[in-house]
């Protein structure tokens, strides 16, 4: 926890458009015992850091608590709101479109939600994109689809122009769906729009299969892709298992956080080592990885290893500066070729033969639909961003803290990214369960 | 949280067999910044309730944080643990074994673990079902299956005998994996051995995949249930949509709690009306269910109704109070077949045309191997169990909260289960996806 | 083979509307070796038995060979096709309207196929369900999807009105997807049309999760359910072998045929017995199942039965004759609650404990979509019927013989069911495996 | 089937060890009628051709039935069999393993079964790899398995040193799973022990995931691979549409054959170009694949493209004669990297934004358990080989001809393999449904 260190009370402060004057329509009551669902109050907080020491203090820091509230800012027969999702596939950006959508239409009665085309590109008019209406039966059935029915693309938009597209079109609600790059554009969006005093609340839907957003325990899609990734480990191992010195090699998905390749290894209970972006991979040596691969090979005749696409860029890094060719350089993005070069080349330099089977499922998990656990957290996003937009609340990111939803200020959670911390519970149990330290 | 409104911070106290004297043998560190796994400290605690309004105060109760400690309470060389699994199946059970077998024998190096038969029966030696012993060969592939290795039943035994047994097996370690009633044996069994100054320890896993365990915000197997759930669920929409008047039936797990049939309903995104057992099932009238389901019918041509295997118990009682015979009986433990014969009479009465898929899934559900995040909290849960028993903690459970393991006394867990709350996100969730109200 | 014995060349001869003069749209030849696809000649057949002694002679009997002819009786700009499908679910459905459509819309041109609501039931104008109109783009994604988008219905209508009702519609082609009820209708309104003289080509396309049909070694859906069904088996042995003296209970499908049954229990290869419609039950006896079963369980304490729907009707007709009461009749119906109790009785006047897990999950199966070797076969009928109704053949059905696609009199193919040969290899392979002959 | 036009009936004929003079153990009859199981009788014959024109002949070419014979050649009792698996991992591997040890040992009384480790090499003595004893406990488990549990390599070993090792043993029967080399290998082995009149019968199992074998309609792991490749079709699919642009890149297994390919693409039907071996691979030129992919994606804004492994060698030829460096030549085996990179050169040179996403799941489909419909097949194969074998008959291969099993002779049916005839139906359907010559 110590990237908060440096945390204040005042950063975690959401920013709203105006006072909240207009009644819900939602069915719910501020009463509890009731037997009626509960609005959420404004000054609803949660504990930060629920852990503590006996000896110690509890930190006072806390976030707000998202959900429904009484009185909301906009008047939804008045409102037009608009959907975008930016960046790489994640399982369940359909789920969050469709709760979104049925959520606005069907339970507050806003009359119109466009979905944008292609990401922020299909905010800039001059990339010709127009939006598409989101009308609850068009988005019916495609929860069950991976994928998402808007389109992406990456990168951001001149925000001026966004903003006078958003005014243009009428629109008073911004969702966007995305990781953190999108995320800061959302921010620059949010911002240039209160700078104008416009009625557009803009609020972040994290989308990142990384499980890498800060303020996030998990999010959407990251159990889909766990589940996915451990059926991966599982094949690797038949296939190492089933030829003499077999190693199953395999990438996953985590730029800078090992999050995925640490739990999917965990499931599968099948990897013997796991490598992530967090600590730094050394081959070399009496105590390098090649040895302790030959060591595994030599008592077992086959391993399983698993490596996140940004561990070892250490190593990459080097390459790259001994002067590496134009194959070099490819290999430079790419730590699972390098890796399976490597084994190959130290095994052959030892006359012993090893079968290296190289599984890169990156495309395979994105692009499937949102198991059941990931349906559950779209759900609870997307109703708590459209909440928190009615009550008007902008430049903010819905966060998901200690299994309750939580609003984040865009300042606070974008620019670093949450990393696996190798002290952790989580890690400990890669260990204990690999035994990888110990060969 | 009302049903936690009398708890007191000293129910919440663990017991402990004695001074933790030994080193344990983890590799491990008590300083954070070592690049080290840390141990956690013994008098780590976690905030009970994380929410606060900001006009208020912090609820100053906590639980103790669960993990591996620097001192142990058993030498691991003299220590011998013993593994029962009781009650209904759940996915995940092997993988409890499996985690727990491989942290006693290669972390801690506990030399023999023995695996008890069939439930608390094989506690009994009267049953002449006697222990297996569990290495980590003979349970290293059988995470990937459902069920349970050691096989299970239900029901009690003496606890006097029971112990005997134990103690006469030289068992210092007793991890008890089952639900409320199999916590309650084993709180029995932890009491009788404390009452003998005997150095047994009692540890409790949850399993229950009603998810219904207090101070456990998930168990395992609860997620791959409602996986499977939602799947049943599709399927049944299908079917009720490829006739006229098609009405999909799906009766799920949950004795005393909705929270399978709560969380399929919104992970399938496809069911009209889901019925839990926390709020009380209305036929009959203009607002009763039939009434709804007619004009659902008339609007839509089909639906598609969950209900959980504990809804509607006021109307079998009824029924059983209107002196109902054998087979009035036997529709009394089961509220599905007792709906779809009252949707079918209904709707005949009315000469309208209806056409009931009836399913009921709960073994092929329960006989699963856990999906991805159901092994990692199966890995979880059983290091955490395997950490409080070495450590000579007895008579309590490991539970899991705000996404934390944490140390509960069986005494505070057992006997009252966990329910939905109807005021709750996840119920009004539910309401706003199905709109089964305003039919 | 001997259900065929009366069989004459004459029965297989297929009826045609009138010469065929229009010239086929599709970009084939009828000279093989020029890299172009080809037709197939109107004289092409198919040896009916392939099989024979060296010591004998080959059967004669041949069958004429599907697929798409170089003559066409309609001219494809003037044909107005429908398609509908009747009975219960089967995977597979969605994908042959989804072939035909495109078959018959972007190859051969023809300019509209109408969709028959609700099976044969949307044929009567009375019921008030109109078609709709089936373009490629209504099509395009129901594949994925279980079910029929059409809707079904069983039982006959008059065909007289039915063919009233086409007419009208200016309809040229039926495609009827169905069993043996349907093709018995649809042989009917053929039969009504040729009386008229009415140019119109009524087509069967075989649907039956049973495998059952004459003249189709597979028919599409049945891989898929027997992939289900072995899932299912495989979760019956894990709920049986996790309890003491478990008997994992499983009723699969099969009206009048056991091979679903059968090939389950080969593919799952954890049953212990199968018990199917061709051969009669015996219950009682010291050769009876009830006895096999005992000695089974007290050798190994579980076991797996699997039992065909229409297993054991002698022993139901028995019961009924013995004057059954309500509940009585209302299990004649269900071989699988009838063996569940007469298990249980068996063994509690034994005073033996035994504990029956019961699955039936004919809904789950009927309503998957296809697997991909179904869709493949999907594929292959779809085409071929659409072939021979372009070329004006009626009152007939595509068969699957010898992995090839024929054409088959529905006077030949309907009103006799195929059926499971005990003294066949399949038959004498789940003997083998099972050894259920033995105990 | 112009491949077969030079065959004559003696090509086909069997060779045997000698006479049958023992007496089956199995409890089937000869008598049809009885109620009892048949053998086969050994003058059973299979056409080879069915189809034929009405105003032609029946080719009388003929193939040997398989199945259990009335008399064999070996005294199961004295009887010692061993098993190999050769070769690159295909679904099923493990149930051809289990069946054929369950029907050696349960059904024939064949005291020993050798599993032969590593493939030929465990033939090698010189290797040090023993064989291990195949018992019906220890294989159970195993066919809910992927990958081979005996292990596996590639390449023969001298026919010589592996007929001595296997005398040495006492192996009478040899059971070689694998393709067309490993079947190569295994005639070697039967004419070496034929030529030394040794008691050894060698009788081959296909196992090609390529579907490629000659006399074998379908091999078992086929219909797996099928189903996993149009899995990842529909991924790509998915991937393709999420982004403008977007392309689908999926190379599938088939160095010669494109069964794969062609059978996942109509499984899917969500390919629009499958690019097979048996067709050349012109890219360039105004009707050449780069200008059809640009028209699709003018019209569709996506395009899904299949490619078969072989398909594409005639361009990789060229590149390789133009003086490719290493790298180039490192390419030369992958026609899905040259693709993709000849896709992304062209419309670079276009100014036209294209978006790649490149899937390769070879070792993801190889590693997986058999499908149902698999693991049937492998039940034939395994028991047509054993009941083969124990017949004495030798140097053959189990072959599936029209849904029948046979025997062929291993100089028969190795050497050449079988490919996809693109005048067939098969492939004038792939045309139908993608569309792919019209663009």
């Amino acid at each position: 926890m110590d990237h908060f260190s440096r945390l204040e009370q005042s950063d975690l402060e959401i920013t709203t458009l105006g006072r909240c004057t207009i009644k819900s329509p939602l069915a719910l009551s501020s009463t509890p015992g009731d037997h009626v669902g509960d609005f959420v109050h404004d000054d609803a907080r949660m504990i930060f850091e629920p852990r503590f020491r006996a000896s110690g203090q509890v930190n006072p820091l806390s976030l707000e608590h998202a959900g429904p509230r009484e009185r909301i800012y906009f008047d939804p027969a008045q409102t037009k709101a608009a959907i975008v999702t930016c960046g790489g596939l994640c399982p369940g950006i359909n789920n969050v479109i469709r709760t979104a959508v049925f959520e606005l239409a069907y339970n507050y009665g806003v009359p119109e939600v466009l979905g944008i085309r292609f990401g922020f590109e299909g905010l800039n008019p001059a990339a010709g994109r127009s939006p598409i209406r989101l009308t609850p039966e068009l988005v019916e059935d495609i929860h069950h689809k991976g994928g998402t029915i808007l389109g992406t693309s990456r990168g951001p938009q001149d925000p001026k122009h966004t903003v006078d597209f958003l005014l243009s079109q009428g629109v008073n609600i911004l969702l966007a769906v995305g990781g953190d790059g999108t995320q800061r554009g959302a921010r620059a969006i949010a911002e240039e729009a209160l700078r104008r005093k416009a009625p557009l609340a803009v609020v972040g839907v994290p989308k990142t299969i990384d499980n890498d957003v800060k303020f996030c325990f998990t999010t959407f899609g990251f159990a889909t892709a766990v589940g996915e990734a451990e059926t991966v480990i599982d094949r690797a191992h038949v296939e190492a298992k089933a030829v003499y010195n077999g190693v199953g090699l395999v990438k996953l998905m985590g730029r800078e956080a090992g999050f995925i390749a640490a739990s999917a290894t965990l499931a599968s209970g099948e990897a013997n080592f796991c490598l992530i972006p967090e600590l730094p991979l050394e081959l070399e040596g009496p105590h390098g990885f090649l040895m302790k691969l030959r060591r595994r090979l030599a008592a077992r005749e086959h391993a399983v290893v698993v490596v996140a696409e940004g561990a070892g860029q250490n190593l990459l890094q080097q390459e790259a500066n001994r002067g590496a060719d134009a194959s070099g350089n490819r290999r430079l993005g790419d730590i699972g070729y390098y890796l399976k070069e490597r084994i190959e080349s130290f095994f052959k330099a030892q006359n012993t033969p090893v079968n290296v089977k190289y599984f890169d499922p990156s495309y395979y998990i994105r692009s499937l639909p949102a198991a059941a656990v990931d349906s559950l957290l779209c759900e609870r996003f997307a109703r708590a961003a459209v909440h928190a937009a009615m009550a008007g609340k902008t430049d903010m990111l819905v966060g998901l803290w200690h299994n309750h939803l939580v609003h984040v200020p865009l300042t606070a959670s974008t620019g670093v990214k949450r990393r696996l911390n190798p002290e952790s519970e989580l890690w400990t149990s890669v260990l204990a369960l690999t035994g990888q330290e110990k060969w």
